[in-house]
């Protein structure tokens, strides 16, 4: 295939942020899939930071990242995602190369539990803030379950809204299929534009 | 910067479809950059097919391809890309690699020759038709111009109907700029869904 698959992608762009010993935040830590992948990416010498406020999501998560050998590497952390700049030490305030966001809710766990605009926008707009010049804010966004399309549409205002000279903007979306997951990708510019 | 731009992931994608001796149409030809890149894409033993309703974007496209030493791999045809299909060799059909459209008017051209719906979509679907299981399509959009919006709304209502069994379909765009171009890329798939 060469149209990209939304996660495929989202991996690509988020990969060319982070360096080796460089620092990472997954928001929404679900299965781990993408705490697995910043881990990786981070290497030995790096450090993530994975935030959930179910304790399934990250007992699940410890699992996937024990048998890989790199639970070392990662910070679990059981708290929603706008707490985030309580949980985060202070000296890696703008250092984060970066952040990702999951959105929905836990696939094989209680579908009544998932992330609302009311918590989603502020922890987004705390990651612009702690990002680094240089870094990116991944978002991948779902419109199958109820309140999906609303959120979505809350985000895409809030990326819309970000102001060019600091921030670069992209949406990436599969057109010809019903609730496919689209992409939101923030990149904070090194230097104004 | 990792947020890629419009005309740079155009290329990126549309190059992973054409393999060397391939065969591909630049269906706007406009001042040749396309047309240059299409023809190195498919190499000395590949062919380009180049229309344009303007003779200047064609005399402009010829003497880029000149400088390069590349004018042999193209035919520059005068004519609207609707009428594609009456101009290329029906040998061909169902084997492009590639079709490319820039849409809008030639840049330091004239502004009043613009692409319009009622022919757009038409040489849109042609192309679908000749292009090869594999093969790509990509679509440059502009909304900055009169016409451009209602256009670039056609061209998406048109991408998002196409059956998912034969087409994935993406679409492209940064969200903080005003009149920022967009990509349409429709991919062929070498087998039924």
């Amino acid at each position: 295939m060469i149209v990209p698959a939304v996660l495929s992608f989202s991996h690509a762009l988020v990969r060319q942020a982070i360096d080796e010993g460089g620092i990472a935040v997954d928001a929404t830590t679900g299965n781990g899939h993408d705490t697995q992948f910043l881990a990786e990416c981070v290497g030995p010498a790096g450090k993530v930071y994975a935030f959930d406020i179910q304790q399934e999501a990250l007992a699940r998560t410890k699992q996937r990242l024990n048998e890989r050998g790199i639970a070392n590497r990662v910070a679990l952390i059981h708290a929603g995602h706008h707490e985030m700049d309580q949980y985060l030490p202070v000296e890696i305030r703008g250092k984060l190369q970066a952040v990702m966001f999951n959105l929905g809710y836990l696939p094989h766990g209680d579908p009544t539990v998932i992330t609302r605009p009311e918590t989603t926008l502020p922890a987004l707009e705390t990651a612009t803030v702690w990002l680094t010049p240089g870094g990116v804010l991944s978002v991948v966004l779902y419109t199958g379950h109820p309140g999906g399309p609303e959120e979505a549409e809350h985000v895409l205002q809030w990326a819309q809204s970000l102001p060019p000279k600091t921030f670069q903007v992209m949406h990436y979306q599969l057109l010809n299929r019903q609730q496919a997951p689209s992409l939101v990708l923030v990149e904070k510019r090194k230097q104004a534009a």
